[in-house]
């Protein structure tokens, strides 16, 4: 389908990759622009004019403008997804499913996580007690996927959906806390099985992506050397 | 127009009274269960059945079950708003902005500021390093509400959505983290707008509310000595 799309956004960020998963599932041609947190250019006015938040990742396609990866993945499922592919038709029970795990995702996962890697590897004065409160919510929130999973293949109805996209992003750096797999085998199961789709491979790996765990962890500690100032390590 | 809703939730808490100022405006009726967190309510399997995640609020309308405060207002808007009172028709670039600035509070102003109240008042352990993270960074979010407030009415194209109620639920709350709003004088001015909406009043004392920032504060005390067990707070 035609489009003008440009995803601004930084190599394999959990919240970048949540879109190029998408993208790539719906066989998309799409721009990339880095916006390079070194040079602060999320905080660049032409930046904030499509992000007011200044955060990646933001879309533009045409003349719209879309922030918050969550917006951007309904925002492509809408649009683009017109063979309901990775997503329900809107207006179904099956879509608001849907929307619900989404919003468990950007409401739970990512900040809960988040906070979790910047206390165990970012953090100025350790707190244990701010990693063990980020990395037991995290773990509760495994637990809510699991339960799921035990029944289902998938988090919303009977299919792989944006639903899945958005946890998956976050659930397959799970290595970078040192938070095991293992305690959650349908979750890990759910990992795998997306991690061996074709559109998947493409989606982590444009840009070019580290493939393994220890790359993943030098790759994040590269980047924290290179973070400046609170808060910029929050949506990675 | 015909509905069977049910409102899960409890009296007063930011994320419900999004719900409910979302039903006021558009002049739903509901039937309102409260949640009882002291009773561990929300673990049990007959609300697990409704939200896996074990969180309010959640709503169940008819057979269809929908969990997460944004997903609830999307989904009101949907089905409900036909005459776009507080909402954009779905698929036009303004449902998108608005849809960004909803996920922009999901995933932002919600979270951080959930754990500014967490590190603030329920911490077992004092860490003045978390807190100054969460306040510094919930400023940093009501910085971007304020630029958007300087030259615009509202959050989202032009009239009053979802997208304000869903931050107004939380900025309602500064007071109770000693975020004084005066550093933010359009964010100020548009709060005091949407407490003067008579959809809006119902909203926030449906259940019956405390007023004042101090009932405000009594309440919140008043709920902290009876939560019980880490990240119950976290969505309040």
């Amino acid at each position: 389908m035609e489009n003008n799309i440009t995803l601004y956004s930084l190599d394999g960020t959990p919240n970048c990759i949540k879109v190029t998963l998408a993208l790539e599932e719906l066989n998309l041609k799409y721009a990339t622009q880095t916006v390079d947190l070194r040079k602060n250019e999320q905080k660049n006015p032409w930046f904030l004019e499509i992000n007011p938040n200044g955060r990646i990742p933001a879309v533009k396609d045409g003349d719209l403008r879309i922030f918050e990866s969550g917006a951007i993945l309904l925002y492509l499922a809408d649009k683009y997804d017109t063979n309901h592919k990775i997503s329900y038709p809107h207006g179904t029970n099956e879509y608001y499913e849907m929307l619900s795990w989404v919003m468990f995702q950007m409401g739970g996962v990512g900040p809960m996580q988040g906070q979790a890697n910047h206390f165990r590897l970012a953090a100025k004065v350790r707190s244990d007690y701010a990693i063990d409160r980020y990395m037991q919510e995290t773990k509760r929130l495994y637990s809510v996927l699991e339960s799921r999973l035990e029944t289902h293949d998938w988090l919303a109805g009977t299919r792989y959906t944006i639903a899945d996209i958005a946890s998956f992003a976050w659930v397959r750096n799970a290595e970078l806390i040192e938070l095991d797999l293992q305690a959650f085998p349908n979750v890990k199961k759910w990992v795998e099985k997306i991690e061996g789709r074709e559109a998947a491979k493409r989606g982590v790996s444009l840009p070019p992506d580290v493939k393994s765990a220890q790359e993943r962890r030098d790759m994040f500690a590269a980047m924290r050397s290179r973070i400046d100032g609170l808060g910029n390590m929050d949506k990675l």
